[in-house]
Parts: structure tokens; sequence; C-alpha cells
């Protein structure tokens, strides 16, 4: 069950407004890499945590909240940079109003059009948000690494976006989120080291099931068989400690896909036989 | 540039088709979790490694083009699986033909309407595959972790369909896609121990422009405020060995998001002012 | 800001799981009529609203935070409906498990194949929740038709899955779901009659400026031209009391479309000339 | 069944083509708040109504087929911006032609790459048309809402156009459009107005089968409890004229989300056991 | 502009309801290979004939409108076999209602869900149309190839539908729609053979631009060259009469894909170097 | 199975890098006329071609093979575009770096955000490449004219970008991609000419059970009856050989859509009745 408060989790200023920067931010609220994806993500991994692994589920479910602010913010941002435009705009400007010029020439459409102005759960090419980039299997260590990497492209996202602003209140803002995502990427990290040998992830799929001659095995699919070159994946300890790397110049192969002419009611036949 | 050769890269064989399995096995193909996705995902990351880092690039594609192989493979068998039907469908079915009457009822639809009884590229819902599942940030320590991730889930889906068949021809097929994925996961974790220093991701940005009162602070949303639960991720030295996790029962708020009211244009007033 | 208690909003119990009814029930997560959509659509709205309107800010936000609540509740319930399976699934059964089963001959794939047997961010179909469906338009009278819809669509779903289960535990968290639509609808209503004269939306634009002729006449587009059909939209007060409607047998026609033929750049030319 | 007539329902004309406002038109295409939405919305609630209720299958329809008409004119309005640039554009352009390079640096580019200079079913991000967008229920009071809200934010949608061009062609298509929008809403307004007691929708559910605690309780989802704000929707008769609104600070809880460990075939387990 | 009259383009009736089928239909309303595709698709395209060609306009004007009447009649089928059901789905049902049983184990869940037992715009799987399906390039001849294809593939999908119904009132709508896209291919055919030297589309792009050494040559891409392997691609006049096919046992080669390090603001670099 | 090798198909040079080039190039790789599409078309359709028929499998992977090399040039190709920015576009930049001035007000925001300056699988507008694209119908001529129909759109495109550049390197490259289209459009046709007798597709589909009355007749929808336009489709013997076309100036009719109340438990009446 949730709960809000009027205030936003940290400050959101905007010196001098860029309706292209409210373009770019709204990759942070409903891209691949947002806001929206983590929040969502982590709630739906808590959804599904069994009661007797409840110190996980309130670890979801608190960044999940903590993510929603971000959302909230983020929003504001986006709306404060589209209120007014500055000075170099408005002596470009075609037109009227700078804000609405910048709108139809370059920044996005729909912010305008659809919105009045505001944020809205889309990325920066105006691509819906989708429910297709949560990842939420049911098996924790996949998901505390589904984490992992949402929250490294999403440190990687802000830290680019810090470097496309001049503004001071907006390098604040980014400032913050940077930080937010240093801390859950470590947290993440630090809640696989509590799951005891964790890789290959499932971890309890009975491993002697599996295929024994290729497990370890680094298969080239170079057109040109090669000599092993060498590297930390062809050869020494595998990182589970469960294997041995070994460098094969080849795929096995497995002869020739032979299917059948499927029933005649598909009507598959390409010419009148 | 890219070669073929015809035979299937292991050979996939069904002894009993069972077209509820071939509407299954289309997830392994199409949807999140599946080949299309794996094998696009590194090749994109490929694409964008610099000509200086070569062995990465040669360690994406590699793998890129073994996956490729594996669609391959998951195709012949939900073809195999569409061919024939078996004994105890045939006495249930409505119809003359088994395997249209469990398309029918329960099957994937779009396998016979669409595709004559073949695979497609779509999961196992019939949502077609989207380039919105591909990560490639062009930062490789972010990619790894995305492709671990992306192993991670496709070993947890091949696992699950290793359990829902019963055909040997099947199950030896899965045992052979289970045990790549481990060495797939394996890869991707000895990858990221070649790079030195590279948590959080992206290492590059410089920690001393990140807030720095909150960068490794376990940040609680719970209503009620309470006590450091002493978890791994609230207390000691964070994985990334840069900092020491601390825990704050409240979120830092920042005041009312105070936005303006936008210019007349845009025609946000609800009422006839 | 946000905050979370580990608490349910209802009780949520189930006392024959139904792996059927929990592919019925994504609907209500995931659906174009279900409690993502409009959890999104009144946070966003929210994050709209300028400082001056600060009561309609807070009604949104407060009930965008309790449908959040819901997807916890429903999310809940997926889960529940998959523990296990009724007796008489397991006597039907194929294979070992009756819930696998069910869930490879006519539920819903991903719950099992993604998510281990929990609940998604997809609809019933297995289509994932998109932004597409938010809409939050920065005029807050068209919000709230919005909202109305989204709640008269959304309580009609809750019906229809009512009638869709006999578990006296699934009844009890629909009955309160319908009654929270109830409220829902009335709330938006009760906020449109607190802004006056907000028909047509936008009020705000000049209602001189749009074309006199036809601002409220019925126009037919039957082939046949024909009587005033003496309709309650063809005659009398419009329901804006702005206007009087009137019929028009025809469209009024303006002329062919003359398109010029394109710049050769282009390649329109569909032969060699 | 249907027919065509080649002129267009009104006239379109161009005098300075703008090949930035050719993208905003795309909006109101293929956009949420598009022609294609509500000319296929209609469409199918129309084919929906039983026989017993033809006036409201005649009513969606003919409107349905005066929307057609609509996107016929849009799409003539698309391409007649794109024939030609006007000066300013053709000063500034980097390359040959103003057009083409307008398009690159900030137009859609697909309506130049994928349709040679002409209109597309997609928004102004170059997002396709999705049958999401369109609500057909099967309920005709929850229709004429959606019919309602689509014709705010489409009337929105051409009054924020109408803003964005000085041409004088396109203001006169715009006033007719908006003037149409008027014109509907005003006709779903008064179709509901002729189902008496339709409010909440579904009407014909039972509300004693709904939970009576709080079908009528506005309920705060605020951190702290708060006193009744005193709000139109806290206090008093509820518009449906079935209720009396009360005020509760706290949301009714229902208990922890106790879910079981799931069956070991879905390999949830996140360690080795 | 377009016109409507209430009676069908042609008679729909089902004697035995059947809800399988009914999800089977939508493949043809809302799928790929649908009506929603054609119409939408020859109506974009009509949109953007130039008035010289006024012909071809007319042409696919005419056809989209008929494909309009297509939906709807597909619409109404699918209406008519949600109504009741079958006596040996009734003795089948677990529950009261044999429809709604069905639709709940293998039908098409929004059907009933989101559409109270009615047609939806969405394909056999509930994936929503959409505007991607759409091919309308603004070049004529490819338009029309691009409408052979659409019909080719709507043919082979009304014939499977054709062969998984025993109901005479399917079987003659059914006879009939095959008929059309007899009917449609050719004419598209029919088109093309007006538009001389055509081919390679687009005919009026200048051939001395494009590559000589590759513009006729099969490029075999198998891992170990082989020989001519003397087919029809492979050796002779090519079809447009321009060129004469020749093979290539590899692909031309062009060096290595020397990418760049990226600017330091992108923090594409994988560690803290 | 699949192999590589690290050199390009054909060279890709990049003279003066072009940001808004590199926004276009994209619709070549991950739009609706895109090298993905393409090559997982091809490759989808030989998965489902059976063994007795294995030179067009042979064709068909030869050729999606080639196309996967494609993608990697044009990959190369946008990477190389955004390295760096021309003198005109460092003049005008509003900020110190040029190229991601050109991002921000008017490039593919997405190329920088999410991938640090490289490609990405989406289009020109940054739509995500969909497995919806690809048509691969289990028929081989349905399959050869998507073909023909996929090469005509993608010459096409490759055609336009040819015209919205000047660098000499691009220039090469889009010469050697228009000429394999035109090579590839030669080969389909080719295919088409080997199977005979096969129109209308697909052709063993008995044509005795089509509609005898409309398979070869033009169905005007014109609202005015008119007299035969005397065109190529409305008289004369069809393409296919197998009937004379004939016109009809009105389409047949056939009776009123009359559908019934649904059962009650749909809650589909719009009123408490």
């Amino acid at each position: 069950m949730f709960y809000h408060e009027p205030e936003l989790q940290f400050e959101v200023e905007v010196e001098e407004p860029d309706p292209y920067f409210a373009k770019m931010l709204q990759q942070a609220i409903g891209g691949a890499e947002g806001e929206m994806r983590v929040a969502l993500q982590y709630m739906f991994q808590a959804f599904a945590v069994p009661a007797e692994k409840q110190e996980y589920r309130t670890l979801l479910m608190e960044t999940a909240v903590e993510e929603l602010g971000h959302i909230e913010m983020l929003a504001t941002a986006v709306a404060k940079n589209l209120q007014g435009a500055p000075e170099h705009m408005r002596e470009e400007a075609r037109e009227n109003d700078a804000v609405i010029d910048a709108m139809m020439s370059g920044g996005q459409p729909r912010q305008a059009l659809s919105a009045g102005l505001h944020a809205m759960p889309v990325d920066s090419n105006g691509v819906p948000f989708t429910g297709g980039y949560i990842v939420a299997s049911g098996n924790l260590a996949a998901d505390m690494y589904a984490n992992v990497m949402a929250e490294s492209t999403g440190r990687l996202l802000a830290s680019r976006l810090y470097e496309m602003t001049d503004d001071p209140g907006m390098k604040d803002m980014l400032s913050y989120l940077v930080a937010r995502d240093t801390m859950h990427q470590n947290q993440w990290h630090a809640a696989l080291e509590t799951m005891e040998d964790h890789v290959p992830v499932p971890a309890s799929f009975d491993q002697s099931k599996e295929n024994q001659d290729v497990n370890y095995e680094f298969m080239s699919t170079f057109r040109e068989q090669r000599e092993n070159p060498d590297q930390r994946w062809t050869q020494g300890q595998s990182p589970d400690g469960k294997g041995e790397f070994s460098y094969s110049p080849e795929q096995p192969g497995g002869g020739m896909p032979d299917l059948e002419e499927v029933i005649d009611e598909m009507y598959n036949s390409p010419s009148d036989e």
C-alpha cells in the first residue's frame, strides 16, 4: 500500500529553460534506461517474492518507491525547461513564440501537442514507455543482474545528460540522480553477495543435465579456423568456479534441417501442382 | 561480413510433436529472453567497439553469430513440433486435423494463420520481437552486465522449457542450449574481470561530481521511520570498494514542485476564464 | 515523494486457484482498462498541474497512489491463482504438473516462462503495457473526461471479471475494486462540476474563431440523402447551452485534392520516363 | 458498406508550405488524439451495436465516416506543406533542396524517406498508429464517455495546431475541424442524455454487490493523516445521486501478501540450495 | 469524402457459433494480413497520387473503400460466432456459460473483457493493429508490389481460415473474400502492366549511378566457395531485361571497420582510465 | 550455422561527418524498408522451406546472410557520421560540442543518449525495429512477392538517401547498396519465374470453391454509379490468364448486420434497465 507527500524528493530548479533539453530528459522518464522502467521493474520483482524472503521484498519495494519520486522530479524538470525560452532562442525564432518555434523545428512535438508543454510517458523520440522493458523473472539472482544492468545504463544516461547542460539547477539534480544510481548499483551487487553460489543463473538447475561437452567451451564462429587466441574467456578457470574454459575452433554441427512438406490445408505449395 | 553453412549447429529431433510446446518455444526465439535478442544485442554492441579494443569486438561478434545458429535450431524445432500431432490429441480433436484443432483451442494461432505451421519472429503470446529489447550502450562494462542479465534470463527460460517437455529430442536440444548459456554467462563475467575498476558504471564519470550525501546511503521509503535493519546494503563497505553504506530513515525532501501557468496558446485552462 | 507500507490495501484471498483466471486478471493490471494505466495517468496529470491549482494536483495524486496499491493487490491475486491447481485440472492434466499443463494449453505462457508463475506488466494476451494508453493533456477538463472514461471501462472490466469467477476471495476483491471505481467515476464528475463552463473542451478557445456553419450541425454521411431523423443530436439546444443542433443531409464538399508531382529526388515516378 | 466521392469534404489550401508544420499535422492523423483513432473507434463501436439500438449504430457510423474524410483532408494538407519551401528556409538551407534540408534537420524523416513527401499513418514523432488507442467496450455509455474524451483531446490538439500556423488556408481548415469537434463533443453528450441512469458505468451491475464501505468514500493516501479538506469530492451528494461522499484519512489495509514458494520446476530459487 | 449504407456488402451468417473461430477471424481484421491493413494502405497510397495520375487514385480509393466493408463483414462474423455456443461446448463447460468458459481456456480474452463479446482492432493473438503494417511509398510501382504482396498473404489467410471451419455461412463469406482477393491480385498486376519499364523500382534512378560490378551478380555467402549452381538467378538474362546474371563465390570485402574512440562526454570508456 | 569474418563486405568511408545524415541512415538499418527486416525476413522464410525444395532455402539463406553484412556496413556508417562534426556546424553550435548540439536540436537523441554516438536497432524516428515487419508465410510465391516489395521499397529508400548526401564515401556505399537491391529484385522475380502457374496466390486453393460472381469483377464503390471507365483492370483478360475482367457499378449488398443483445454477464447494457 502506497503513500505520498507533496514535496519533491530533491529540489528541481531551472535557471535558463531549454526546450531541447526537455526533449532529452524524456529519455530518463520513459526510455529504456529511465525511471519508469526501474520503478515498475523493482515493484513487479517485489510482488513475486515469497513471504520467507521478506528482506528482499523490502529492499526491492523501498527502492521502487524511491524511483517513483525520481519520475516526479524529472517531470517537474521537463515542465520548467518548457516555461519560457532563453534569449538566444527568442532572437532566432521564426514566429512569435520561441518555445513553440523550438518544439516545431527540433524539440519534442508531443510535449506541446499532446501535453501542453509538460512531460509525457515516452522516451526522447516520443516512443511510448512499454512494459516490455521490465524484467521480473521470479528468480532473484536473475532479477539482481537485471537491476545492476538497469542502473548501469541509467547512470550512463544521467552522466551523458549531465554533460549536455550548463544549467546549475539541472546539474544539481543530475548530480543527485547519478549519486543514487551509484548507491543502487552497489546495493544490487551487495544483494548478490548474500546469495551464495548463484552463478550460473538459475543455480538450482542441476548442471549434470546440461550438455557437458560445451558448457565451458568458447566456440569460435570465425570463417577460418584459428588458434586459441588465449583470452581470459578461452582458458583458465571459469568465474563460477565450476569449470575450466576451453577453446573450440569449430561449431559442432548437427545435420541438415530436414523439414517435411506441411499438410495441404495450409496451402503452402507455391504453385498449382 | 557473414557466412553460412546449411547444417544446423546442433541436432534437432522431435519424437512426439506437440503444438503446445511449439507455442512455448516461440519465447526462446522472439521473446525478451530469446535468441533474436542476444544475437542482435551482441551484434550491435560489436558494431560500436573502437579499433583499439578489437578483442572485445571479436568476442561479441563470435557469440552473436553463434546465437544466429540457435535461432535456426529453434525455428526447426517449432516446425517439427507442428508436423503431425500425437495420438492423444488426435483422439480429442473436434475436427479432422488434430494440429489445427490444437492451434485454435490454445496453440499459437499465427504459427498456422500467418506462417503455415512454422516459426515466427514473435514471442509465446505472438507479440512481435522488438528492437526495444536490445541494449548496446556504447560502454562495454554496461554492455557486459546487460549480457550477463540476458544470459541469466535466457538460461532460466531454457530450464523452464526443459521441464515442460518429455520428448528426448527436445530435452537434448535444450540441454545443449542451457550449456551454452552457462558458458556465455561465464564469458561475460570473465570479460568484466579484464576491465579493472569498472563499478559503478560508467567508471569514467568523476565521482566527485556526484552528490556526496547520498551516493552510498540506503534511503528508506517506508511510511514510518524505522531503525537501520542491518542488512548487507545498509552498512559496511560497498561492493565497489569506494564507499561505506549508511542508512537514512527518510528521503531528503526538496520543496514543492511550483509550476507556473503555461502560455495561453496551449489552451490548458480547463474553463472559460 | 512516495512511501510504502508492506500491508496490502485490501485483503486478497484465493480458495481455489485457477490459472485461467490468472490470465484474465492480467487485463486489470497491464491492459488498456487496467490499474497501471490509471495509476500512471493520474500521476502524469498531477505532474502538470500549476501551483495555483493545488487542490486538483492533490486529488489526482492521491488517487494515483491508491491505484498503485491496486496493482499490488492484483499481482498478489495472480500469484495466488497460480499456486497449485484445483482438482478437476489435476485429473485432466496430460503431464505431471497441472498448472504448467494449463499454462501450455490455454493459460498465459509468459506468466510461467518469463515470470515463474507470477504477474507481469502485460494484458490478458501478453501484450506489454504501453505509455500510449496514458492521457495527460495539460488541460484539466480534458483530463477529467479521460478519467471518467478510464474508470468506466475499468469498472466494466471488473464487473466482467466478477462474473467469471466463483471463488469467494476473488469476488470479495473484485467487489472492492468495483466499489472504488464507483467512487472514482463520481469524483471525476464532481471535479468537472467545479469547472464552470468547460464544454466544449478546451473552453478557452474563442469559439468565434471556429467555423460557424458547422459547429452545431449534424452531418449525415449516408449515401442517400435522408430527412432529419429527429434525434436528440439533430435538433434542440446543444448540451453545452451555446448552440442549436441542426441537421445537414450532405457534407459540404471542398474540391479535388490537386497534388502536384513531387521533386525528382524523391524518385516517386513509377516508371522510367 | 462504404462509398466515396473524389472531392474533399472541405477545402485544403496552403499558401506558404512549411515542412515543420507538416510534421505537426501528423499528430492529427495518426496520433492518440488524431482522426484515424476516432474514425476507427466509432466504426468498431458501431459494429457492436445490436439491431434493436439501430439509432446509436447510425449515429456512430455516420460520424466514423465523416472522420475518414478528415484523414483525407489532413493527408492532403501534409502533402501541400511539403510541396516547395518558403523563402526563409531556402536561404538558410545547407544544401540545394530546402525541403529536404528541413526534413533532415528537424522535420519528420519518414515523410521523405518512406513516403516521398507525403502523409503517413504515424504521429508527429513517427510512432505508428496503433489499434491500442481504440476504445469499443460493448457498453454504449462507456463508449460515449470515450468519445467525449477523444473529441476533447482532439479539439485541444486542433486548437494548439491553429496557434502554430499563420497560413490562412491552414487556419481555415483547422477552424473547420475545431468546429466539427465542437459538434461531436455535443452530440456524444446528447447521446448520454438519452441513456437514463447510466452512472456509474456499467449501470446494470447490481450496486448491492459492490463493497458498501468504500463506494462513495474519498480515500486519502497522504503519508500524514489529514482532516477532511472539504472539497466537492469529499462531502455532499455524489454526482450519480446514489450516494453521499465521505472522507477517510486512511486506506483500509488488508494484511501481508503472503506468497508461498513456487514449484521447483520454475527454478525460482536464487541460489543452489 | 466518404459515405455509408447500413447494409453489409455481402451476407454474413453463422449457423453454429464457435468462439475459437472468432479468435482466428481477428487475424483477418487487425492482423498483418488483414483488412484494416489493406483498407488503410490503399487509402494512404491514394492520398499521395498527384492530380495528373487520377486513374490510379481512383483505382486505389475504390478498393480501399471496398475493404472497409470487409472489416464490417468480419466484425459481424466475430460477434455472431460469440453469440451462444454450440452443443459440444456447453457440455464440456466448467461453468454456467460455455462461451465465457471458452474465452478463458483458449479463446481471445479481450473479445470478452474489453469488448463484451465483439470484434476488436487486434490480430488473433490480441496484438493491436499497427500503422507499421502500411506501405505507401510515394512510388506507384513500389506500392503496387506491396499490394500484390498484401493480397497474396491475405488470400492465403482466407484460404487457411476456410479450412478451419465447417460452418456453411462462414464458408460462404470466406468464399466471397477469397474471390475478392483473386480480383485484387489481378488488378494490381494489371496496374503494373500499365507502367512501362518499372523494374527495378524505382525506375527513375539512373542505373549508371549504381555500382556496375555487383548489380546483376549473385553473391554467394556460403562458407566454402562453391561452383555456380546454375540456377535461374545465377546466369542468363535478368527479368528486367537490363542485365545478365553472373555468379560470384565470394563477397567483395571492404576492409576493417576502423572506428575511433568517441569523445569523453559520452562516457563510453568501460573502466576508470 | 553461421560464420563471420572481421572485414566489412564493402568499404565504408565518410569524409565529412554529418549527424543529421546519421539519423537518416537509421531508416536503412531498423526501419520498415531496412536491412534488419530483409535479413530476418529471408532467414525466417528459409527456415520454413522443406527439404525437397533445398534450392530455394539456399537462395533465401545466402541473401539473408548478405543482408547481415549490410547492417554491419550501415552501423559503421552511422558511427563514422557521428565522429566529429563539419565546420559549418561547429560555427553554429550553441555549446562546446557541435555533434552533441546537433543531436539535441534535430538529430537522433538516442544515438547519443542510449548508444554513445553509435547505431541502434531503430528507424530514423527512433521507433524500434519490430518483428511485425517480417513476412514469412510458409508459401514461397507469397514470400517472393513480399521480397520483391521489400527490395523495391529498400531500393527507393537507398535512392532517396543517395540524394541527401554529397559525401563521396557515402555515395559510394549507397551506390553499392542500390546495386544489390537491383540484383535482389531481379533474383526474386527470377525465382517466381521458376514457379509455374502461381497467380493468384495461393495457387493450390481450388478456384472452383471461390465465389464465381465476383472473382474477376472490378467493384466500384463510387457514390454515384458510373459507367465502366474502360481501364486495364475493368475489361480484357486478367493477368493470371484465368478470367475476364468485368465492371460492376455497385457492391452486391448483403442485408443488415442483425446482432442480438449479448448475455447479461457482459454488462453491455448502457443504462440500468
